[in-house]
């Protein structure tokens, strides 16, 4: 049976447009684009020059704020690392939010053994930024914050303008992780008011390899990556042209389609969650209703297991992520696999009845008949689930001996 | 006329062979390797590993000891970043060899602000590491010695074994740089000694963007990139795939070919040595005549800039790449693209009568008739740059008056 991929927010497929762009670089056009005094250097560093062009036109950015770098992650380590330093002489406060991805969480102890100070912001129960504890938590000395754009986990998109206007009246570098949202949804940077904004190729049908790093004109960044003088100084290494072709022409589909895409997403998404709420019960759905993603439908259920539940979706073909515990992913292999999603944690899922949490993330490519197999085979999986739990058996008793 | 690529320094084009491997990759077993509770993730993970064990096996080392990177110049930001810091409690004196790469050398600033002391170690006019400098530069609070392989820009193979034996006794951290090497010569981490090298896929006909550190169990290393708990916990971000995949290959390919790659660049390397020695005056090659990259002429002419011969040898359809200043990149650019190349000036050659030199790097696809060709035009453009240079005429005019 045909498999079904509604995991988009772990990786998405190259598309074969972006893959075609891409070959000439491998073999016929490999050349060196730093060697710019031979004929081998140009059409590689043309191509670099038009992909950042697209990039920026992307997201609405000039072509100088466009750093490519080889991920997301390391966009984000570029960011904190480099923006804190640069900064460093007017304080050393740092605030992340409750939600960030690990890109951004993970450098917490490092920051704080080079003197940083880091707090965190909450967030609501639908994972949206809490307006008031970020002003409670910002001090004189604070000099960076990161929120992201789009939770990957939950579906919820932060409202970026309104905290890129509270931080710029009192002058604090803004840095937003725009993985779930850049080439997903429309966005600005100017509109926005960020900063700087992570940007990945993965997400959107690009190669993997290869993600940029907005950087506003006249931001101080100090380079965390030394070397040669590629990258306008900020970044050094011989440029992944192959990659970086592939990432440009991404971003130009995603812009050529975005309206399309997401009408057609917002749509899928719709009929999924909807169905799921009709046929399923003790379902709670993560993140936003409205301030979504689209096409995201994320949700844990009581008395099942995300990750079995993801299991048997997988035995029936299809393809989605458990946000609780990373399960998806190699932490799941220690036993910090164990610990529950500080995402749903910070949400406030009470781990006690929330044994993890499942993400359908859909793609340009899906079909309305693909969410009609999963609302499908979902009840009976669920049931079978249940059936074999034992908190749902004693739960079940209980109500019984209620009745 | 079809182009003559003496430039491999810079990079190779992708092998077909290589290619081929990659391209199910991008589009179709396009899944996360992370994922591996799903179906998707599974494939792409088996072929990570798979490589990992190929280039494992090119440099005789364990599996595990090999990290995925970006490029070689993360390897090396990852190994001095990221061994200084571990092992910070031990001493905070580190040693560079004076001809390492940027991606060494520009890292010095930002590990002295870190609070580490920064010495170099000088070479011969060969730029053979001179042992008795290093002795004399060695420190009870030395913690980490980083000397290349095989310098690119004059070829010269460095005595790494020995410079591993006599570190080891004193219990100092080596890392070498062996994007030179591997892949070109016969490289056995074991066997040489060293506590990390690094290895660069585009280096061997692989594709740009993906590298790796080797790092020797059981040394400490602080991870520089933070995120998610890929590589072993040292280096977060989401896989090249596709790209790790081709570097697997080309570092099969690479190991599988050797001998017969060594044998046949050493003759290249030869008949363009001796023929430029016999038709050139004032010719000087640079870099160890012996212990030195196969395939690999490297040498300055005097009263003829290096950077004048490169455009008029691109002009006849010859690549090559101008050591001095790296002209060939983009430092041109700028002002400081005038400053004279430091590894030459740590050979100790004449700034004032060398204006620049030239690196011709072979390949595994060039032949005798190229390297023909290549001697056939030389002196006709050596000739017309020096009938031009003010310098040279002066050098004559003073010659006719001492006859």
């Amino acid at each position: 049976m045909k498999r079904i991929y509604f995991d988009h927010s772990s990786t998405t497929p190259v598309d074969n447009r972006v893959l075609d762009a891409m070959l000439p670089y491998f073999v016929e056009h490999f050349g060196n684009p730093s060697s710019i005094l031979i004929e081998e250097g140009g059409r590689p560093h043309k191509a670099v020059e038009e992909a950042r062009e697209k990039i920026a036109r992307l997201i609405g950015a000039q072509m100088n704020e466009i750093i490519f770098t080889s991920s997301a992650t390391e966009s984000n380590n570029m960011a904190i690392k480099g923006l804190a330093l640069a900064n460093k002489d007017k304080g050393k406060h740092i605030l992340f939010s409750d939600i960030e991805h690990f890109s951004i969480m993970n450098q917490a102890d490092f920051m704080r053994n080079l003197g940083f100070e880091i707090d965190f912001i909450q967030v609501d129960n639908y994972g949206v930024v809490d307006m008031d504890d970020l002003a409670k938590k910002v001090r004189d000395d604070t000099v960076l914050v990161s929120v992201m754009h789009a939770n990957l986990e939950i579906g919820t998109i932060e409202p970026i303008k309104e905290i890129a206007s509270f931080l710029k009246e009192r002058e604090i570098v803004f840095h937003s992780d725009g993985t779930g949202s850049c080439g997903r949804i429309p966005v600005d940077v100017k509109d926005l008011g960020v900063d700087s904004m992570t940007i990945s190729s993965h997400q959107f049908y690009g190669p993997k390899g290869v993600a940029a790093l907005y950087l506003k004109n006249g931001m101080r960044l100090s380079s965390i990556m030394h070397g040669g003088f590629q990258e306008m100084g900020y970044r050094a290494g011989t440029e992944n042209v192959p990659g970086i072709v592939g990432f440009g022409e991404a971003a130009r589909f995603a812009m050529e389609e975005l309206d399309e895409r997401v009408h057609r997403l917002v749509t899928l998404g719709k009929k999924l969650w909807n169905g799921m709420e009709s046929t399923i019960d003790f379902l709670h759905f993560t993140g936003h209703p409205k301030k979504r993603l689209p096409g995201h439908v994320s949700f844990w259920i009581e008395f099942v297991e995300g990750e079995s539940l993801l299991l048997w979706l997988n035995l029936n073909s299809i393809a989605c992520a458990s946000g609780s515990a990373c399960a998806s992913n190699m932490m799941a292999a220690d036993e910090t696999g164990l610990k529950a999603s500080h995402v749903l944690t910070a949400v406030g899922v009470p781990p006690e009845i929330c044994h993890g949490s499942i993400t359908f993330s859909l793609g340009k490519d899906n079909t309305p008949e693909e969410v009609e197999h999963v609302l499908y085979v979902m009840p009976g999986i669920v049931k079978r689930l249940r059936d074999m739990s034992p908190l749902y058996a004693s739960f079940r008793q209980q109500e019984g001996k209620r009745k």
